[in-house]
């Protein structure tokens, strides 16, 4: 999977050790991949952070941001994990004992392999790996369209449930070069979210993002 | 200051230029520091997850995790760029303007030039930079102490108050294997704060670190 002979088998064997198949040690302490997946999830973030860094140069760090965050969220990596194989292996490691209390598990383990991984051969081995191996599996293009358009999302409920949606500018802090907007968006004249931005645009997409989260509409 | 001649001095250039002081291209972008500053956070937050992993070999992520975090926190950097004199560069990148609005940029700007070095020179020699330059100004002993002991500040506060302080663990949920344990926090009887974590003294930790926050405590 890895797609070379690793030179130290056994942090693959440790990566695979979830914290609730993990055994005591005479001292008390657990040897889980725990650790292994704090490691892993620092490196992947700083992969995937490169990766839409280079992908779109023109775009602001609050879209590369938001974009990364929902790449590496526990959700969209259980997934990888699936379509990788990773979740047979894991299953097998647990022989038969119920999965279903640690959802996350996928995503964990994952991680844990890339922890692992970048131990065993190094940063730019590791960049590689979940480039060829990780992130080819993200689709990218569905994740951005659902990261830029928070306020198409809720114009578009509100002409769906005949509601009246409207913007206000509370307030512009700051110096003329360095702006921070305050808005409120209101659905039939009430305040339901809040936003902030150097921009009044990306303080509306702000606000936007908060009211699909408080309306609960899928993005 | 990055102890090595640059072999691309425009993106050093670029990575002081904090976005007040950034200049509206003829097409409306402005040309600021804050995609380097994207990258070089999560560019740190790799080398300092790593740091950690190696000098606490026995330290679980919960405790890594959150070192780390007050590692790279925006103050926390903020102090380290004013150690390595990258605060004298910005002021005079600043030709006098009013500096105080914006308490971040010291911060920022240490992250955009990590950014910039990574882009330069890549991970190991960034890597190397990190350490040298940036890590080495911690006090990572200082830090861990906090991290470490909120229970007994929570002790402390309550024989200096004199004031009675129990914990009670509400429920243990998961299997024999994998647990999660609930704790409430009460003092003179009266619930303040809860925790969660996979040892009932993990909970308690937990617990604890919130009701520093909520009596104010400094830590």
């Amino acid at each position: 999977m890895v797609g070379s002979k690793p030179f130290n088998l056994s942090l693959y064997k440790l990566a695979l050790k979830h914290t609730s198949v993990a055994e005591d040690t005479v001292n008390g302490l657990k040897i889980s991949n725990e650790r292994l997946e704090y490691l892993g999830d620092a490196i992947l973030g700083a992969v995937v952070a490169e990766f839409l860094f280079n992908k779109f140069p023109f775009r602001d760090e609050g879209f590369l941001t938001e974009t990364r965050s929902r790449m590496v969220n526990r959700e969209a990596l259980n997934q990888i994990a699936i379509k990788i194989g990773l979740s047979k292996i894991i299953e097998k490691e647990f022989k038969g004992k119920n999965l279903s209390a640690h959802k996350s598990i996928y995503g964990d383990t994952l991680e844990a392999i890339v922890g692992a991984v970048y131990l065993d051969r190094g940063y730019d081995f590791c960049k590689k790996f979940i480039l060829k191996r990780i992130i080819i599996h993200f689709d990218v293009d569905g994740i951005i369209t659902t990261t830029s358009n928070f306020k198409s999302k809720i114009i578009e409920w509100s002409q769906k449930e005949n509601k009246d949606v409207d913007f206000q500018t509370l307030s512009v802090s700051g110096n003329p070069r360095f702006k921070e907007f305050h808005v409120h968006l209101l659905v039939e004249g009430e305040v339901i979210a809040e936003g902030k931005g150097s921009t009044k645009k990306k303080a509306e997409q702000d606000a936007s993002k908060n009211a699909c989260e408080i309306l609960k509409l899928d993005i």
